[in-house]
């Protein structure tokens, strides 16, 4: 038997809400499980790269150092099993380090197929919370999981709260994705562990505003919310032209919000249908000007999650 | 001519939203500004204690370095002139130094007053900016201005950005209020310079939540919101007491959350209508055990703001 799981892309933090906030893309990873028939053939992993993702999927591990065969694993031991024969199959269309979300996106996969697999042991809980212990924190699993646009917390007891959040379709997403790649260990690895209290107060403001301008549809009021003193300015040294693009972005008519990708180094701006053309060739001169050359994405909002396919 | 205003008790932060979030209380001080008729009678400053306010008004000085005589200051100084010949007289409902946004009340109503007997040379937006720029933080002065629910923002051209949320009328107040006055400078020095930023993390993700929950009426998430780690940890040693009775509480049929009114030392509980008797004992209890004697107050939201009065 055999169960593919399709999961969007996500992007996270979205300015004020580091570690909170995400969003799912129509943009997918598939990530397919299957028990193989002949004992003793272990755990095989391929990883199949889709045309359209021209940025590549770098070196995955495909041995049980992958993170989807990790978090299938813990699934195991919940039902106090480990795998021995399993074939796992990823055909990726989102690219890897970018800040798109590519690992939550095959760990939840990974996990949705392997529960159907196993006759559904786990709910949507145990899933989520399995999914967050190997991520590290919920704010890309939760859009991949639920599709939209979210809000997560990791409690101390390893449970997720989550909720999904209204959003304006007027307001669109412009994702602008360099020629590198950006590991999310080492664009964690620059943030320090004490902050000023004074920034600490300006994203819990902004992250506030932010939850208020989306059930209020108010595009002053999301403008305003769009800002962080948390992370961004920190990974700035990681990702050349960031404050730049922001900068140069601020005034530009249509745009509503420059933020970081989750860890980096993708940019994504949120824009009200207008001036794609200006916003486009403000990025591209900016990194240009750091030998960054840009992909762009123009993309709506994701509202499904993770589903399983035929 | 003479000018009353009346302006409602307000509470800030409330958890997590510190130095942001507020709300109005029907308690309420009346300012009222008249300019004297006898040229070189200077600044008059009376304060008249209501009989109903058993806590007192304490030492509050009567001369220019009172607060309400320094906002109106600013305000004339805004047209080009200064005060001449004025006399304010403030009659007190709500107790100073309790965390129940006195100073607040008596600048927003010094200054509501004060530019009405000028004609109204200031906006509303201009009035904002004086009363934060003597208070501080926008978090009262919202408020105190619009009444209800508020949160705020003062940014760094001196403007205030806020917003009125809704409330749901089912979640009560029940404000306690300890037998001693904190002092709010002293208060605020108590506060780090720097935070951990996985506290801010937590707090960023509560104020997220708490406006959440305000939209949607969402009781549970709203249990889940009204938590803190960047200020209330911090005010424990002066408010002897605090975290004893959040986790005495924490349990208790009916309270959705407890947190410290603004800089302290009174306590907020909301709940949602019942257990008002176990709740009170609970309070009483543990404050007892740290010597201290609670006045209770059960109060609805103040809806409406400062307002002229014939």
């Amino acid at each position: 038997m055999k169960v593919s799981v399709k999961t969007p892309a996500t992007i996270a933090n979205l300015g004020p809400g580091f570690d909170s906030f995400g969003l799912a893309l129509p943009l997918y990873n598939i990530i397919s499980v299957e028990e193989t028939v002949l004992p003793g053939s272990g755990i095989e992993i391929n990883i199949i790269n889709e045309k359209n993702n021209e940025n590549g999927i770098g070196d995955v591990p495909t041995d049980k150092t992958n993170i989807v065969y990790k978090a299938i694993e813990l699934l195991y031991n919940f039902i106090g099993q480990v795998p021995a024969e399993l074939k796992i199959t990823i055909k990726t269309q989102i690219p890897i380090s970018r800040g798109l979300g590519s690992s939550s996106s095959v760990i939840v996969g990974g996990l949705i197929a392997a529960n159907e697999l196993l006759g559904r042991p786990a709910d949507e809980k145990v899933l989520m919370s399995i999914a967050t212990e190997i991520e590290g924190h919920p704010d890309n699993i939760t859009p991949a999981f639920k599709g939209g646009m979210t809000m997560a917390s990791w409690e101390d007891d390893g449970s997720v709260i989550y909720k999904k959040l209204p959003w304006n379709d007027e307001w669109k997403f412009m994702v602008c994705i360099p020629d590198y790649e950006l590991n999310t260990e080492i664009s964690r690895s620059v943030l320090p562990k004490e902050v000023p209290l004074k920034d600490a107060v300006f994203n819990l403001k902004r992250s506030a505003m932010f939850i208020d301008a989306l059930y209020t549809k108010d595009e002053k009021m999301l403008n305003f919310a769009l800002k962080d003193k948390l992370h961004q300015p920190y990974r700035e040294k990681l990702v050349p032209g960031l404050s730049d693009i922001i900068n140069n972005l601020k005034h530009t008519n249509g745009v509503i919000g420059t933020v970081l990708c989750g860890a980096g180094p993708s940019i994504l701006i949120i824009y009200n249908g207008i001036g794609v053309g200006e916003i486009k060739e403000i990025v591209t001169n900016t990194w240009n000007y750091f030998n960054v050359k840009t992909n762009f994405l123009n993309l709506p909002l994701e509202k499904e999650g993770a589903s399983i396919i035929i």
